[in-house]
């Protein structure tokens, strides 16, 4: 998507540590008039696939799940990070190993509102070694329901977890792939 | 609202400890058609008041401002919840004490996405004894920026917290105010 590609380079910035800071339009300030170009992207991507929801992950998922959702017209549930142990047999949880925060986390969703016949996609802000997005993927997966799609606006090509399910067969697209950042210089898949 | 009220009557469910739970719409799951509704209906109350920036809290704040902001045409900022105690100076910061949890958090918000001129509308899903919506209303102070709104979703009036802000002057305005739900009976506030 040329739009983010250009917001990227103009907005982003490179961090130490492989970090990309797209704080001021996309996980911390949002632009929505540009948010709702990435919705229309993504719905242009996965409109055919009858989306029946959108499961994403809180906190940053949930702005560019809510306003894509208004294309596909599907509700948006989203994943939350469990605060206790103590979790209720009524929930389908899966445990993440972030890479970044260096710890683990269990994310829940309830039952009842993921059946065993909904067609999700599943939408993240970033994808860098997958961690979060097989999380979605197990919990979809328990519930007998199918990952018609995975649809992430950032992908951060150079940690391989994209390749990797790309390679296992999800229908998976990211809106821009960057490739490396060596030396602050941000280069994109083509 | 009346179009809200019938759907807490409807969907909504009182447990055990005061708590409504409204899940099924607007804090797990969220129907993003009736979400428009909201935001439409925040943009009827607020619109006059040349808004410039929505301040939320994640998580659940987040898709309600996002929706609401497409009517106001204006960025999001969400707070966010400090997941370490080594806070950067480049932050503004204010300390919440969360009577549901029985625990303290600190919110932090990015210095230089509100700057000191901004009219802000602080939006959030649930105000009971209202202390997340003081630690909103204590970084967009501390910012030199001006509290032009409050929209709540729901208010639990019971509490009390939304009766001390209007006392003080604060433009709040909750979408629906229940006032008990003593025996399972949602009471709203006319």
């Amino acid at each position: 998507m040329e739009l983010l590609k250009e917001k990227i380079l103009k907005d982003g910035m490179v961090r130490e540590g492989n970090i990309l800071k797209v704080d001021n339009f996309l996980n911390h300030q949002i632009d929505i008039e540009f948010m709702n170009e990435i919705g229309k992207e993504l719905y242009r991507i996965f409109g055919d696939k009858n989306i029946t929801k959108i499961l994403t992950i809180e906190a940053s998922g949930i702005a560019i799940a809510a306003i894509a959702a208004q294309y596909f017209k599907v509700p948006v549930l989203f994943a939350k990070k469990a605060k206790s142990k103590n979790l209720d047999s009524d929930l389908y949880t899966s445990v993440v190993k972030s890479y970044t925060y260096g710890r683990e986390y269990t994310i829940t969703v309830a039952k009842k509102f993921l059946g065993s016949d909904e067609r999700v996609l599943i939408i993240d802000d970033f994808l860098a070694n997958g961690a979060a997005l097989r999380g979605l993927i197990d919990v979809t997966k328990q519930s007998g329901s199918t990952v018609e799609g995975l649809g992430i606006v950032i992908e951060k090509g150079f940690q391989g977890g994209g390749d990797r399910l790309r390679a296992e067969g999800y229908n998976l697209h990211s809106l821009a792939i960057v490739d490396s950042m060596d030396n602050c210089e941000i280069v994109f898949r083509d």
